[in-house]
C-alpha cells in the first residue's frame, strides 16, 4: 500500500516518466522477467491521455537491442520512447567537437559508430562491467592524464545493481576512481542528471510540474527527478531496500508497491 | 639548488626518515636503477650520529624481497630498518581481532600468512596492480557490503606511480572506487597516516621536532611529515612535477634536486 502521501498532482499531470529496470522488469539470465503487473500498467498509461516517456541508464546495449528485450517480454515499447545516456552523449560529444575514448560495455560500441574516435579528447566510461579491466582503466586514466583539459563523462553513475548472481559494481565506482586518479570532475550523462530529464520534457513539450517519474532508485530516479522540478514516485520493486523509505536526503512524493498500483492509483484521481 | 628556505631545525636534528622508490632508486625493469648519489649519501648518513630509518608504501613485495632489491642495487639496508604498510596492517588485524579478504599483489600475500584469513570479516587493499580485474574488485566489494560493520584498509591512498613503461594506477584509486560503492571511509595504513609515521618515531625514541622526512611525493611523504609535527623536505626526483612547488595546501620545509644534496646541506649545517 501507498503509506506515504500520494502526489496531489495527479489531475493536473500531462504526461509519466517510468524507470526501466526495476520498475518494468527484473534483469537476469536470458532477458530477465516481467515484474507482475507492468505490462498491463504500460498498457493502461498508453490507453490514457497521459504522455509516456521510458528512461533509463542502461548501457550494457545499445538502445534497438534493448527495446527488441523488452518487447520480447512482451511490453509495448517503441525506441523513440526510450532516453537512454549514450545517444545523449552522442549528441553532446558532436556538440562540443570532442572525440572520445570508449571504456564501455562491447555491446555499447554502435552507438557511437557515427562518432569520430581517432586522437581522443576525451573519455567516455559506461557500465563496462569485465571490460573494467585494470589495463582498460589504466588505458583510460593515461588518456585522460595526457590531456591539457581532461574531460570525463559518466553515462550513469550508479554504485551497484543486482543480477540474479549476486551485486555488481556500476560504472559510478570507476568513475570516482577515475576522478580521484586525475583530480577532476566527472560529467555525468544520464539520470540523476537534470540535463537528462530535462531532454525527456522536451520531447513531450512539458513542464517539469507537469510531469512525475517513477522509479525504483532513490538517488537517480526519484531525486533527479524532483531536483528537475518533477514529482517522484518509488516502487518497492527492483534495488529498493527499506531503509530508502529513511534516506537522509531525498523524500519520495510517494511510495508504492509496485508500478501496477502507481498506475492505478494515477488513473483513478483523473476520473 | 635548494631554492626555498631550508628548514632551521639541522642543528636540533636526531633522526631523518627516507622514502626509498623516487629518493633512492627508480623503479622500472629488473630492480630498476639507483638514483645518482643516493648510495653515497645512505652511507654519510649512517656513518653520522643521525638514526635514519627507512619508510615505504611499496606493497607489491615482501618487505624482506624489498630489501634484497635495495641491497643488490648497492644500498647498505636492513629488514629493521624498514617501515612498510603490510607488517603495520597484520599488527592493526591482529589487535583488533579482524580476519581479512586480502586484494593484493601476490608477492604481498606472505606477509599475511601468520593471519586468520577464514570467513572475513575486513577487507585489505594494496597496490593489487593487474590482480584488480572487475571480479577481483567485484568479489571485494560483496565481502564489505555483507558485513554488518564493514571495514576497508588501503595500504597507502597514492594515485599512481610511474614505472618505465608509464603511469600506472594506484591503490588510492581503488580505495576510493570501494569507499562509494559501499558508502564508507577507508582506514589508511602507511603513509600519509600519522599513526605510520609515529610508528617510525616511537622506533627511533624520538619527537616529532627531532626528525625529519625526505621524499618524492608532497603529499604522501612530505605533507603526512608535517601533519605529524616533523619537517618535510621534498626531492626533485622519482615523482616529483614543477607543480609542486605551487601546491595549494602542502608547502615543503624545503627542496632539494636529490637526496645527495638533501644529506649535504644537513651534515654541513651540523658541523
Amino acid at each position: 500500500m501507498a503509506d506515504k502521501g500520494w502526489p496531489v498532482c495527479a489531475k493536473s499531470l500531462k504526461g509519466v516518466i517510468l524507470d526501466m529496470c526495476g520498475v518494468l522488469y527484473d534483469s537476469g539470465e536470458g532477458d530477465g522477467v516481467a515484474i507482475p503487473g507492468s505490462i498491463e500498467a504500460v498498457k493502461k498509461l498508453k490507453a490514457s491521455d497521459l504522455q509516456l516517456r521510458f528512461c533509463t541508464n542502461e548501457t550494457q546495449a545499445t538502445r534497438e537491442t534493448f527495446v527488441a528485450k523488452l518487447q520480447r517480454l512482451g511490453f509495448d515499447i517503441s525506441v523513440s520512447e526510450v532516453f537512454s545516456p549514450a545517444p545523449a552523449a552522442v549528441a553532446v560529444l558532436k556538440e562540443r567537437g570532442l572525440r572520445p575514448h570508449l571504456l564501455v560495455y562491447d555491446g555499447l560500441v554502435p552507438e557511437f559508430d557515427c562518432v569520430d574516435k581517432t586522437n581522443p579528447n576525451c573519455v567516455v566510461i559506461g557500465d563496462a562491467a569485465e571490460n573494467f579491466s585494470y589495463q582498460n582503466l589504466n588505458e583510460a586514466f593515461r588518456v585522460l592524464i595526457g590531456l591539457e583539459k581532461p574531460v570525463l563523462f559518466s553515462l550513469g553513475q550508479g554504485r551497484y545493481y543486482k543480477e540474479t548472481d549476486g551485486l555488481k559494481l556500476d560504472v559510478g565506482v570507476y568513475m570516482k576512481a577515475l576522478e580521484y586518479a586525475c583530480d577532476l570532475k566527472a560529467e555525468v550523462i544520464g539520470k540523476p542528471s537534470t540535463t537528462f530529464f530535462q531532454s525527456v520534457l522536451n520531447d513531450m513539450g512539458l513542464q517539469p510540474h507537469e510531469a512525475l517519474m517513477i522509479g525504483d532508485d532513490l538517488v537517480n530516479d526519484v531525486g533527479g527527478a524532483q531536483h528537475c522540478g518533477m514529482k517522484g514516485v518509488a516502487v518497492r520493486t527492483g534495488k529498493y531496500r527499506p531503509s530508502d523509505e529513511r534516506h537522509p536526503t531525498v523524500t519520495a512524493d510517494g511510495t508504492v508497491d509496485n508500478l501496477a498500483q502507481a498506475v492505478d492509483m494515477i488513473l483513478d484521481q483523473r476520473h
